[in-house]
């Protein structure tokens, strides 16, 4: 019950478990070709997605040094690790970033984007960088709002984190017209880590041809140009594309619709549980994340729980990240994850509570709620 | 009977099939430890070698942007597409490359080198760059040599790329005192692709502290910093990882001499059976690569040869790339392959050819004289 990486399907495993086949093949070509397609299927967009092997820091990173040049203003936003890890590889490549700072656990406020754009009469602002799920703190960002604000700005771009809500949420890229949306295999897409993927719309193409960022690795064009033949420009985890296929397949038959119910409905019954167990949400309950809740326990310490439920139940949960350690733990309800599980972990955290803390909130309080939300 | 993907054994096969665990837990963090020691028994160094996720190029040009800066003058060996390659990621991080060039097919002549390292009196290069098994051509490059030329010149960095040498002939990073060893995991270490290894030497750790190209995925301190602490700063390719312990220990039970000795017998045998059966080879038989053996038939198209063997006979053999497409065909003998994979490969040819071209040659004097090699 970590956010990442998530459970993978058994059938997902064994095709990774296969034997390789040669990427230069026409097999393989056709897997390239198929799973394309069902890329674009996930990703609602009529652009083509481009697979890296790498984490979701590379495909992000690419999104970024593919679409920007040495000195470009952009907004980065910041509440929490992964937002603050953009604003890091912004600098790394010589941007000149303005951050738009929350505290981690509050959501992004669209309106301080929307200050900051129309305050850039000279249109010089060339990209907004943010974290759509922000997977540390399990808050969800109002993506289609900054969307929106970058819209009306109309020359920045939006380049999107959406590492943890891709294939948990609605993340609709040509509706919301997001110019670069950022994804890792081992999240939604219920594979195990080593694929990456990013998506850039046609305005995103336009910027990568003046972009003048030193690159050849995370050259997007080389992606592209190999994507059009259903080709990869470098030897790609051909393993982790069986996974994908398949993945992509169970995906398809369950429907993006129902994909998105269940992970909100998981969320609701684990934010239900935990005000049952009166143990404080970490985020806004109007804003939490598909994908991850985190929970600030004040009676105790997070890690100890954390570790004691390991012990007793052989249920990994995920702890909190840099200054959070000890704080905060996070459950996760991403990917391959059913009601069964839901209520398990809950179960598990009463039980261990119990044990550690003689808690008063008699166990199966947690259980109740959930199964109310999931009835 | 490509060179990379390479045959995979089912033992790794089955722990790659597993569930993925998480990359933060102890137990994932005691196979970090497990492989750090076994990759450095590999490499024949005491370096740290760095894991990321991506392909062997990848770590290559991780090696090169981590260690020199913007207009940093190198030599950059050119005898085939990856010596090419490299030329090109020199190029587009802006250094000024001096390219020592040889038809492909032939071997890069040590003494060029000499002659450029020993003219540069004001010790201006920084770094030589080059393949030591170059996969498109089957030419084994003298890399002891060049290293030795770069010794005497002092400043210079020997960066070498051994994505089809390391696990196949004697790459002894220490001993011959290379600064940069990139690998690839679907070549030697027998696994599939989506791993690649950098090793760095305290010379070239010295020069990262003044590399400012800029980077943030393939910043090699990020990683050092976490494999101190068996661990990665990028969620890996956790089931990638479960396969490199298996191979590793594979290869740690057959011992390093023996997978040399392997490798060099098959070399040998499919060089005399090429002989035996009037195909030249393409790579001059001194500098033929233990793990690749590229044939450039005269009398018939390689490519038609190629797809008639894996038509007939189920059995892949590599292309030529780029000009040599339709002119060469390579037979890969690199990792997983035993005697039995050589014999049924020649044989296979010698039908083939026999099928195709009426060859005078009688089926099976390939096959005789691969059989004296390797008796």
């Amino acid at each position: 019950m970590i956010p990442g990486p998530t459970p993978v399907p058994e059938t997902v495993l064994r095709a990774i478990g296969r034997h390789p086949i040669g990427h230069r093949s026409s097999e393989f070509q056709g897997l390239v070709k198929r799973t394309s397609e069902q890329l674009r299927w996930l990703h609602q967009t009529t652009n083509d997605v481009l697979v890296i092997t790498g984490s979701g820091t590379a495909a992000m990173e690419a999104g970024i040094i593919n679409t920007l040049s040495k000195g470009d203003k952009v907004l980065c936003g910041a509440n929490g690790k992964f937002g603050e890890r953009w604003v890091k590889v912004a600098k790394a490549y010589g941007l000149e970033v303005t951050v738009i700072k929350e505290e981690w656990g509050k959501p992004l406020d669209p309106n301080k984007f929307k200050i900051e754009l129309e305050a850039d009469t000279k249109k010089e602002i060339r990209a907004v960088i943010l974290t759509h799920s922000e997977t540390s703190t399990g808050v969800i960002n109002d993506l289609k709002s900054i969307s929106e604000h970058v819209q009306l700005h109309g020359n920045a771009l939006t380049i999107a984190d959406c590492v943890t809500s891709l294939g948990a949420c609605n993340v609709p890229m040509d509706e919301w017209k997001l110019d670069v949306v950022a994804s890792g295999s081992q999240k939604g897409y219920m594979i195990p880590p080593g694929l990456s993927f990013v998506a850039m719309s046609d305005k995103a193409w336009k910027a990568y041809e003046r972009s003048n960022l030193p690159k050849f690795y995370l050259d997007l064009g080389l992606y592209k140009s190999t994507c059009l033949k259903n080709s990869n420009p470098f030897t790609p985890a051909v393993n982790l594309y069986f996974g994908l296929e398949k993945s992509l397949s169970i995906m398809e038959s369950e429907g993006l619709l129902n994909i998105f119910k269940r992970h909100s409905r998981h969320k609701d019954a684990v934010q239900a549980a935990m005000k049952a167990m009166k143990l404080p949400l970490f985020a806004p309950e109007t804003h939490g994340s598909p994908s991850i809740t985190a929970v600030a326990p004040n009676s105790i310490n997070a890690e100890e729980l954390r570790k004691a439920v390991l012990k007793n139940f052989d249920i990994l949960l995920a702890g909190g990240q840099d200054h959070l350690k000890g704080k905060v733990f996070r459950i996760g309800h991403l990917g391959f994850v059913n009601d069964r599980d839901i209520l398990m972990a809950i179960a598990a955290i009463e039980a261990t509570l119990k044990s550690l803390t003689l808690n008063e909130a008699m166990p199966g309080i947690g259980v109740a709620a959930a199964t109310e939300i999931l009835a």
